[in-house]
């Protein structure tokens, strides 16, 4: 198989940790016989700082031309106090619209020996297993007028969704159940919402085409109770865009492991942006010691979802986990025992193992 | 002093524990000579039923011309698949909107013999003592348009404050952060939205005239997560209406004792509607069974916030921690020893103490 990936390093580590998903995938490449070309373009404050903006065109243009995207990271303090069109988490939104990547997927799975460094009691997060389905390019985020009004003394934001956009990401919600365990969560905030009446509408009529999967609504404010209370009741949850991003980052911090935690961002056709969970990091860029492994694992994902090769993912994973296994951990995890070592050495382990 | 409350009972579980509220506060006015009468209005489920509406015009009446409210709980099965213009929350919606109930506060502490039903790990959430102080009146709850488009193929909502909205409620904010640790955290997601923009420069306007308070300014999202790894690190935290639903019910769960949780919801004059966190509990309805603490909690808001009557909150107070402090408690509370007491030996426990 032949393919052209675009590599976005951004700032932070995620100039460290992107470099660990390329010897990974070389290593895929190599062992399957497969050919995968490579690209880097500068995003964020990289961008910003070379370009003038967060989002070059050259950036755009190379990323609608490849099969799939790998992003590192993007902000640091450098950009804080930058106005708003020239921030870096600006470049992320936009090349999320540029590419119509309407589908955010993060898979969230309890390490067992991570889950010590969990704020949950053990016998409360164990064996917890969930996805979250965010809708990635509508609502709040991207609807208008969003703008001050009455001379600045008022203001306004727009949730806003066509019928079509719901359908195709509660489709997708349906579908990755029925890759699972057929459980869907579908939250919404339609006891006061407009858009969540018709979010809760749309799938009671989608119910009939995937009887195998069994349904249930939940109100925002309750999945952000149960999400702590109960995490294991989930399978997969989907959602729209700002109630997919405040619940998608507290599932995230639920089994004390942020530093694994990789994520999809996907067109209609497959096409996709995969990126760790996990932000830039600065206090702790340069230094060598991130933790390569959300970055790898969303590469694993990519082969998945963007290649459909399941294989050479599931090699991935496994090459994780058995390097998780054997001792060797970076020094975010929170391990006493066994041996801490730093993004080259963590890579190297891994690639190794493929 | 003499004052007139008004009591909607609601449905459910409210039905039981509004007596509580009413028992303890005449225990109250004999101890400390004061005058208070009672008015009891239906709303939520009991009103549809009785009158068409979940929020009759006599109901609103009454609470216009109140010195304080008292609210038990709305909502259930009953009325579940109701449109909804007859669904039991809009007459909770309604009444907030009715009396301009701006800023709904929800202090959220732990109970030392409770925190073991915590899902979070004991030394994660033991010593966290936190107010969210929630706008209520505004942001995408009350915001128009809020409709269908383009022939039902459409939808939006608006998230829409004035300057002067968002004004009060931080100032709200910064006054309780004043009477406690002197600590603020403002929440908003002002990296998408033009009104968390202007949130976050009212906030920054506001802190000259709190020299006092330290603030700090946290994404959503990043909230989400850090009241679950760091809950101690907060003291109050003011936020808009629909991030203050998702966080305040998200912060509820932390302690182990929904149970517990009061509320109230303040108009800028002081009066105001006070009322238990948790819901309706249809499940337990009618069993004598429910946890009045919460509801009494609400009561001792109610004194304190409305009638400014400290010492006898506190009573009320001291009185929930020593009869709990003595082994009685009610079923939900998970508590193995002592001894499992119902709505009315529990509330006599308090009268007693009082
Ligand atoms: C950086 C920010 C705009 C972004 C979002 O809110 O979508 C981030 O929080 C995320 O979840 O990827
Ligand atoms: C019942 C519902 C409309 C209400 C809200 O969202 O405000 C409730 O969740 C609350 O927090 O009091």
């Amino acid at each position: 198989m032949k393919k052209h990936i675009v590599l976005l390093p951004g700032d932070g580590i995620g100039k460290e940790v992107i470099n660990s998903a390329k010897d990974v995938l070389q290593a895929i490449a190599e062992e399957f016989n497969h050919s995968f070309s490579f690209e880097t373009h500068e995003i964020g404050g990289a961008a910003i700082d070379q370009y003038g903006t967060p989002l070059p065109d050259s950036t755009v243009d190379a990323c609608k031309q490849a099969d799939a995207v790998l992003l590192g990271a993007v902000g640091g303090p450098k950009w804080d106090q930058n106005p708003s069109h020239l921030r870096p988490e600006r470049g992320l939104l936009g090349i999320r619209k540029a590419l119509d990547l309407y589908a955010n997927l993060r898979p969230i799975k309890g390490f067992k020996n991570l889950l010590h460094a969990s704020p949950l009691k053990e016998e409360v997060v164990a064996g917890s297993d969930l996805l979250i389905v965010r809708e990635l390019t509508g609502g709040l985020y991207f609807g208008t007028p969003s703008e001050r009004r009455d001379n600045g003394n008022a203001v306004v934001d727009t949730l806003s969704y066509t019928r079509k956009e719901i359908e195709r990401i509660v489709d997708k919600g349906f579908q990755a159940a029925q890759q699972r365990s057929g459980h869907l969560t579908s939250v919404d905030k339609a006891n006061v919402l407009e858009s969540s009446k018709m979010w809760r509408e749309v799938v009671e009529e989608k119910k009939a085409q995937y009887p195998d999967v069994v349904v249930e609504h939940l109100l925002v404010d309750a999945a952000a109770m149960k999400l702590i209370t109960n995490p294991t009741q989930f399978d997969v949850i989907v959602t729209e865009n700002l109630f997919g991003d405040i619940l998608s980052d507290e599932a995230s911090v639920l089994t004390g492991s942020i530093g694994m935690l990789p994520s999809a961002s996907l067109r209609e056709d497959g096409v996709g942006l995969y990126e760790p969970v996990h932000g830039s990091a600065p206090d702790i860029a340069g230094k060598g010691i991130a933790n390569p492994a959300a970055m790898i694992l969303s590469a694993a994902m990519m082969l998945r979802y963007s290649f459909d090769l399941n294989n050479e993912a599931k090699v991935i994973e496994d090459a994780v986990q058995s390097v998780l296994d054997s001792g060797f951990h970076t020094g975010d995890l929170q391990i006493a025992e066994g041996r801490q070592v730093g993004t080259t050495e963590m890579t190297k382990l891994i690639v190794d193992y493929i």
